[in-house]
């Protein structure tokens, strides 16, 4: 493997949704749709296959799918990186190969899925995952679906080796994030770090992140590249402003009630694109449970607020 | 789907380990005669592809190759359940499908992982199985692994709608399994009930349980065999006087030190069938960490203790 | 401290419910009514201050009215233990010496609660409240609510030194108990262990538990003596019968709805206990909410089908 | 009791540490020396008798004492609030009027410990404790101790039924602090909202906290008063630059090895701060363990390096 050329991914790199037909396969035409709307707006590259694009729910068989069209529809205007989630090494290497062959840029892993291993077994899942890949390997952190946290030792560990070149944190630790950040930038920052949390992107950035994988971009792209340039040019005052504004845009996901966290997040989202017209329907994977009516209502009512309706197309 | 003629699980079903050469790939030899050695001694059943199997460790490929073996060794004898472990439904369905064209006779899964669920939609979720296959489904409940619970609530409403036939219970709460054999005998008897703890046997058959999948009768599965024996006449006195003495065995895994739960339970199991002639190696899956000279050496020393070693062969 | 005389608590120790006036204070009259129907029952020991006797929510005074009652009324028929429970040894200790001085036989205590310690600290914490006592202490092992679980290990280390006699276990872990009893008989049976689970005391005491405190035997003491002799007789089958009768009775907590588990548990049982005519009121401790009209009939119809309402008086 | 004069905490509010003698007593020199100087270096307020405080470890006499020695000290210069950490309503209020007595300007309780409440119980535990005080309320929410987390909407609700003036966030989770933030302003800012995290206070600041409780302070109260000055002035870069200089600093934490997180953090506090001359001895809390001479030495290194030892006095 060699990582010498990889793209840096950095900015603003959304979760891209998987838009379905409301018989549950996959709406191409949404999603092709759904990227050119992405890079149109600025974005600085895509994450295909997170939690927000569904993955979990999807066969491998329509990840590669889902891929290719990304790919296809990016046409290399900016770069892809997809996860591989799957439970052991040799079952996200099988998954990765399949991906890279579909040409994305790169791979996103997280720890192994079920099992109860070590650190040096978790590191050993990571190293095995790479070797078997020619993309560079991202390592993501979201204990709260794999109930495992990457410690920064570890992370920094596998960036000395070379085995991967970035993380996504998705922790909800920022006391943790803010010692990986130092102790990265001590090595000669070898890793770049992406915050998932779409909420928070001004302080991260000032604390010192690399870019942030909104989901909430499916929903306002052009907010986040706004966010990302006031980071980039470090005008705080008017981080904290647009970071506010979409805060405000954000409040969709408090909407469902009753629903799983699942149906809540991803269900406002799609909600919302489908009322932008960015995607034909909000139909969610199987067997996540749809919004009602009274919640989609008052979700049209936080977009037109915020004159987010329709989409400018 | 019918379950009518299905087979009942019950008594002794040991979850096969899944022997590995040297270099990791699967020693099928080992696996045939593990599974002579298991029928023997008068196992009930045979659970493949559970977490003793190291399942998650394996490709789907590698998976059906397993259970390929594991029923043409049974060769009709006992029958056949396998694990389906998957992340969502979709994907379980998949895998079952393979695993039911390879002739097992039940397929167990357990509630998503990775994804964040409500209760309603993890009842979804085993429907939308059960539609996918022709063989009986069984429910696995092991929330280390799983991080849910079953509810027995959940389940009983699962056996009245004929979704589940059964439930392997590694959840480690006797007392919710104790409501669940109650709420299971008022509705009719609708579920088996096997337990996967190995060390409470006699107390869990005393409760009610049907049978139990223990992870030790690949070690000893005469012994098993002895006390479900003793359970099924109610001779509580013997049932607990062979616990105690399978329990003592039991003190394997607590040998290694300082690795992981997996390498801990997977490794002293593997480490004793080796000394005991029933399988080649104890290689593990990858990336799974070895037991040292010293943990294998005291191992040998409490199967010498209980006159374990070398099998009966 | 010398434990050489001690009482050895065994067979039904129930933990007794705190009975209160409708406006919170304690109620000693029922109290005094509470005990003599206890003892009347054959009960073996009293445990007070526990879960269930609501002491989290008692001030330390109110804790040494609510002991002097209950040793006054039991006027040395049977032995009583009492919790102390405080944050951490020096207050546990503090308060330890007025309940001895109220005239308890022994201490129960917890790990240290809010404090993040290490096994070798929770160790000394035990250490430390011993010494500072003149009868037995007892370690209470509930990590639902300490978040801590006391290993075998750490348990039977602290047998060898004499810091503790006996453990009341609630940590809802079955495997672990088991190990915990072989490990307790290896070493010359120095600890007396209960178990707090009410709903399976015949599969407990097949395993090799002492003794039961159970919540239940507020409401139906009777039911527990006959199941404890029973187990003490080794008849399984009437064990068995018996504890079902109870897990009938049991499903008085799983009535109310929309409760937090303290209202759930307590609440039932004290709703029972009025309509028995054991108790004055349902009252609870501040600010545990009340259970309904609705809750409290279909625990009437509970009592009336098991043809325990009103009691013997 | 009326809010409607009470003093605003905001900015800097150290957790006071509590110095020991050898002995395990308070030293109440060493106390009125930290306290001076932390006066002395800008601090904006005290907080006293928090984690930091070793407060779970102290008797309430210990506690009275403790809070009348930084009253004394204090000496009106900065308001004092402190800690009532007890398990439940009636206890945290008994505690909490000795503490007024004792002079301090508020009160700060957490949800109740070791009980299982409800939401609307933890509710009514605040209200009951801030019906019981004639100084402010505080809510701190410490999940990690207490295993509860105080939801914005919960808190929110305190605040406009007047039970709350403030709340100290050790949550660890900065997208909910965000989201209280927002709601904070959205009614008025009726909350004064202070972080316990005191790696992340320039990016908190930037997301709107109104001050921070850094246990560092008390090794450099300087430092944080420096960086709470550019966050009040808005000069972002210049509190990130002070911010990773304290972050320098608070790789102390990470020097201890093996021993539990109440020993790690208090006991590299109080080995820098004996260090720096500010208390005599670095004695902690019976049954914590002590750093051992490697650890101090390390820690003596960061603090050289940092040119911070010993203290300018």
């Amino acid at each position: 493997m060699s990582h010498t050329s990889s793209p840096r991914f950095s900015g603003v790199v959304p979760p891209v949704a998987t838009p379905l037909h409301s018989d549950g396969t996959i709406d191409h035409d949404s999603l092709r749709k759904l990227i050119s709307h992405l890079i149109d707006a600025g974005v600085n590259g895509l994450f295909a296959l997170g939690s927000t694009g569904e993955t979990a729910y999807l066969t491998n068989a329509q990840r590669v799918e889902v891929v290719s069209t990304i790919v296809s529809a990016a046409d290399g205007r900016v770069p892809v990186i997809a996860g591989a989630i799957e439970l052991t090494s040799a079952r996200v290497a099988e998954l990765a190969r399949e991906l890279e062959a579909a040409g994305v840029d790169a791979i996103v892993a997280t720890a192994p899925l079920y099992t109860l291993n070590s650190m040096s077994e978790i590191a050993a899942h990571f190293r095995s995952i790479a070797d078997a890949i020619s993309v560079p390997l991202w390592a993501y952190d979201v204990p709260v679906r794999v109930h495992t946290k990457l410690s920064a030792a570890l992370l920094l560990q596998l960036a000395e080796e070379g085995v991967i070149a970035g993380v996504k944190d998705s922790s909800g630790d920022d006391v943790s994030f803010r010692r990986l950040v130092a102790a990265n930038e001590a090595a000669g920052h070898p890793l770049q770090l992406l915050t998932g949390h779409e909420v928070v992107v001004d302080a991260m950035g000032l604390a010192g992140a690399d870019g942030v994988v909104p989901g909430l971009a499916n929903v306002d792209p052009a907010g986040y590249v706004r966010l990302w340039d006031a980071v980039a040019k470090r005008d705080w005052e008017a981080a904290r402003t647009e970071q506010e504004r979409l805060n405000s845009l954000f409040e969709i996901v408090f909407q469902p009630k009753g629903l799983s966290p699942d149906a809540t997040g991803v269900g406002a989202f799609k909600a919302a694109m489908t009322i932008r017209g960015l995607i034909a329907t909000g139909t969610m994977a199987r067997t996540v449970e749809p919004l009602d009516g009274d919640t989609i209502e008052r979700i049209t009512g936080i977009l037109a607020e915020l004159d987010l309706s329709p989409a400018a197309s």
